[in-house]
């Protein structure tokens, strides 16, 4: 019997101290040099070589900061620009962190019909050709509906599985639907409330909710209406979260949320820039100075 | 200089005389065995074997229905359960499509904050690696607001691509959000209305709308707000929506709306059912007959 998704990420959290979600972003410009072949400019370049590339810098990553990542979270956007070799290499990322023990929140953010919708998660969610699921959970967009979240939980829960549903997220324009008030209400927390009641029963459940730390005078509230919920937190960090913000997420016990960092993480040198020779202790440390931040938020929240 | 998304998708229909948009959406479970290596169970395919099959499928529909086809949207998640093998099969289908001149629609439904939408545009609307876009137009999901559907745009429309944006799904829980009532409208024509500022001037423009035929009470209501868009219009056939719903989308000339069907098309003795030796002629005939119903809807249809 494999633990649920919710018992993961309190292991995780547990395991590492940390509420960290490293996002796996790659960008070719800003790859080490060391990842790529030797010798090579990066226009000489194959698909399948740069998705490579990805690849190995994804596993130098989840190398580095395996001890304090609470989840990965590899976004399928920067690899799919490699098509066929870039979904590979994703692959290959998730499967690494999930060798390492590491919860997989794959953010695909797919969202279908239902039949569709079961494909999409026996994709990600089942087992396949004798290989274990690629992901614990995935991201979904609730835009059409609950038929087209339940398939995820059909397929992806008798595995572990799990989604995390967008709710609020961290991007200026965020406000243009999710912020239309109907009833009294943003419709962000309809979906919250919707999500709140998909699965019953105490304690946390397969539905997971993105809430970008973006928005903290929104993070407290839907704390309270998403009780059973894990909070993903994107917005940290490049895009103006702080760990105060980030920290609201947070249940009395520190669990409940993870926070998401992607750039500041594995391109803490920038990435639009070349990286230094010491790149890999520069995201070591960046992961650090993170998870201590958070930690720091945690135990000094209010209560 | 390429011709755009709107003129290609004009031109297709003028070249056909049809309005047929046909999905592809492959299961093993319905492949004829012609497609299959001889003498193999589907249990003993390999991944990479599997997905060849789906991409002689593909082309083998996509020769069938040339003639009749306005567009090929395929459906990712069916291709995307054999992982890499799958997208590649995917991707070779849409090219296959697009070599034939038929516009292609890749049904990916993405939808992410400015960075990872530039991602995904170049990844499907983008050449890359000397070979020209694999699509034509990508759908394209509104909740995350409008600087995430912008980036599509950026990216696409100088290679002659665009967008379909979800306004109203087809499916029964599209009422959950699209339907609320914010300002006295329901959500979904906000998210039209908002769809027909994005693009200036007169005539079709880059941005279509996804419109389910399962609500024609909606569609000619929404034909009136998105006089630039194309529409595009699933849910005939399998899911309910009948040919004179469907022409409720076309403009004065019988433009303006290409209708989408998957099952019916590509499988019409039953998705569950292994296919009969004259599978090819059947899948002809399905197209003809659905074809014609639209022309004779489109010619009854109240102006």
């Amino acid at each position: 019997m494999s633990l649920t998704l919710a018992e993961k990420l309190a292991k995780a959290v547990e395991r590492t101290d940390s509420t960290v979600c490293v996002g796996l972003d790659p960008r070719l410009e800003a790859l080490p040099k060391d990842v790529l072949p030797a010798g090579c400019s990066l226009e000489s370049l194959t698909a399948s070589a740069k998705a490579r590339a990805f690849r190995r810098f994804g596993d130098v990553v989840i190398e580095a900061l395996w001890d304090i990542a609470a989840a990965v979270k590899p976004q399928v956007a920067f690899y799919e620009i490699h098509h066929a070799d870039g979904v590979a290499a994703y692959i290959e990322n998730c499967r690494e962190a999930r060798r390492r023990g590491i919860p997989v929140i794959a953010d695909i953010k797919r969202g279908d019909i239902g039949t569709t919708a079961t494909a999409y998660a026996e994709a990600w969610l089942a087992p396949i050709d004798g290989a274990p699921p690629v992901a614990d959970a995935v991201t979904v967009n609730p835009y059409m509906g609950r038929d087209t979240l339940d398939p995820f939980l059909k397929v992806g829960v008798p595995h572990g599985g799990g989604i995390f549903v967008l709710v609020k997220t961290s991007n200026p324009s965020s406000k243009d639907y999710q912020d239309r008030m109907v009833d009294g209400h943003p419709l962000h927390e309809h979906v919250a409330t919707d999500l709140a009641g998909l699965v019953p029963g105490d304690g946390y459940g397969p539905v997971g909710a993105v809430v970008g730390a973006t928005h903290p005078e929104g993070i407290k509230r839907l704390r309270h209406l998403l009780k059973r919920s894990w909070m993903l937190v994107p917005g940290y960090g490049a895009q103006g979260g702080t760990a105060a913000d980030c920290a609201l997420a947070m249940d009395d016990k520190g669990h409940g949320a993870i926070i998401n960092a992607s750039r500041s993480l594995t391109f803490p040198w920038g990435a639009d820039k070349a990286a230094p020779p010491e790149w890999k202790s520069m995201i070591r440390e960046a992961g650090i100075k993170m998870r201590d931040e958070l930690r720091r938020a945690r135990d000094a929240r209010p209560r």
